[in-house]
């Protein structure tokens, strides 16, 4: 959608390179730094570029507000063979939730199920990396996280909620897993950036204004977010209940109860008052729990060629999958090069030229 | 929103004995008979008038076309202690999610969490009712189903998803827990034919016409989903992806692959074809799997209270929290009357003049 003359095309392994080593520049511990900026280029890889390296800027100065701790060690203070509580104790969001998935397959592994909860992380990136890595080993996984609020809930006026993301991964005996991930929200606060830059009109029902109604003009919400003085981004659904806004809500209620709740947690408005105080939620289940894993991928992955085939809507000639697309976008990528936007390019040049880490192209 | 005059009003008390007798008159057992019209009048309690006894006309029907067949014991085909699929060989669906809930919860209580999925049942009511059978526990409920095709895919022009709903039940101390109940479609088809009825253009985003394009016409859309030539209802998030569209139609894969596609189940396309062939999925997990079970409930609550005490947008006096809506004006039908529709009415007295029941008021 935007301009691509501004666009900046990268090695992705270039910038995992680069990412990494920033990060390893404040504080990081090897294995943190290289997991983060992992899962910060796998957004891109994908074409989320809201949670990709463009966040690189955040995560360092996350670091230098105290509101990352490097090198903290998770603590699982509640324990069943079936789940766990995991705090973070404020560390890195990926090191954390990648433990704790761990946790979680380890425990499906041996009892069917595994659940963990979490509580006092940090931003964690994409919630599909974490569900994938259940659906790697023939499980269901489950992958949540609340956020800063950014969200409004039905006839609220105030962010009360973030755009809590839901990812469930169920192996189906492709390459790459049925990954269904996708925020709670209408849609990210990046997309009203985009339209921002692009001096364009907001879609109505993707955000509201100071007093709560519906409002098409990007600076002001934005501007509006910023300070805090009323308005949001709406849920899946859009404003009131005309559209179901309320079934959004609900789905952004539920990952809050999930996370916050189940962690003893923060929920969205606790976060980065001081630390993060993220909380996420993971889960895996083995798929044989419910018989014949391959048969069950098998019947699943024929609904969805069932799905494929169907007829299109009139100008369309895909019906996409969840997940295809990004998979798609990723290999292409991966043999190609990664673009990035001028405004993220330059943003990894000021931290290169800072920490005198040569950005290669 | 439908005119008041042309309601008539009922003990609700009378509507599950008439209901009951009903069933019982085309061999339903009373076991059968007794849950089935509680179910459905427990819908109309909580204004869910879609799936309330406006369907006894059509359960009595199920009967007749042999797409349900009471007195049917369900199956347990697959166990583990944690897990289980049931074969409902076309019995009555609320007597088998009956059985297939109880038997989450029972495995709960034993291991922690519980999950049923069940295929070749028949339509279950509300998805919340077996929910709270967990909540009521002290554990998180969770039930979803298929049902016949009437949502269309993203870019799709055919009906392959049902409006396949998603009901969570939390325990958070009151009397009645947090129920968050919803279909993943944008409206219930029983919206479509409210404004057909009152002679209203839908809402642009509801609904799509024979080439997939939006469409304003509840007459048209009503039309040609009887006669499946296609378009139909749409995801939550509506036509596309400029309101994320594809994600309520991820929500609605979801429901597809842990209902149809664990229980080695029809998915919705393969329903009423033959028998109701219906799939769902049940799962129950103790609240104390994550620690101090009142203290988990006592930190939700206040959650849902720091929501609910937010300041309003404009115009707007209350945020609901999913489930208070219901059950407040549950609690009002239960001390006065319960209002149906005419036409629901009437094929209530057609029913009592056919089997000779006396329809009390």
């Amino acid at each position: 959608m935007e301009n691509k003359k501004s666009e900046v095309s990268y090695d992705y392994e270039n910038l995992i390179d680069f990412a990494s080593q920033i990060l390893l520049k404040v504080s990081y511990s090897r294995k943190e730094a290289e997991l983060t900026a992992r899962v910060l280029v796998e957004a891109n890889l994908r074409g989320v570029d809201s949670h990709g390296i463009a966040r690189l800027k955040r995560y360092v100065d996350d670091v230098i507000n105290k509101t990352t701790i490097p090198k903290t060690k998770p603590e699982i203070v509640f324990e069943t063979p079936l789940s766990a509580v995991i705090d973070g104790h404020g560390g890195v969001g990926q090191i954390i939730s990648l433990e704790a998935m761990k946790l979680a397959i380890k425990k499906a592994k041996t009892s069917g199920v595994g659940m963990v909860a979490v509580r006092n992380s940090n931003h964690y990136g994409i919630a599909g990396f974490y569900a994938e890595m259940a659906a790697k080993e023939g499980m269901i996984g489950f992958s949540s996280t609340n956020s800063s609020p950014m969200v409004v809930p039905t006839f609220g006026k105030n962010m009360l909620l973030g755009t809590n993301p839901i990812a469930y991964a169920f192996p189906v005996g492709n390459k790459y897993p049925l990954l269904i991930d996708m925020a709670t929200s209408v849609v990210p606060k990046g997309k009203l950036e985009v339209y921002d830059r692009l001096d364009k009109n907001l879609p109505l029902g993707w955000a509201t204004d100071e007093n709560g109604e519906v409002c098409g003009d990007p600076k002001k919400v934005l501007y509006n977010m910023k300070s805090q003085i009323g308005g949001g981004i709406l849920p899946l659904g859009g404003e009131g209940e005309e559209f179901s806004g309320h079934k959004g809500f609900g789905f952004g209620l539920l990952v809050e109860v999930l996370t916050g709740g189940l962690s003893h947690g923060g929920f969205s408005p606790d976060t980065y008052n001081n630390q993060g105080n993220i909380s996420h939620f993971f889960q895996a289940i083995r798929l044989d729990m419910f018989g014949d894993k391959d048969k069950i991928a098998k019947h699943i992955k024929s609904f969805l060629q069932k799905i494929k085939d169907s007829e299109k809507s009139l100008g369309n000639e895909r019906i996409y999958i969840h997940g295809e697309k990004e998979y798609e976008l990723r290999e292409k990528i991966m043999k190609g090069k990664l673009p990035l936007d001028q405004k993220t390019s330059e943003s990894l040049e000021l931290l290169a030229k800072e920490y005198k880490i040569i950005l290669k192209k």
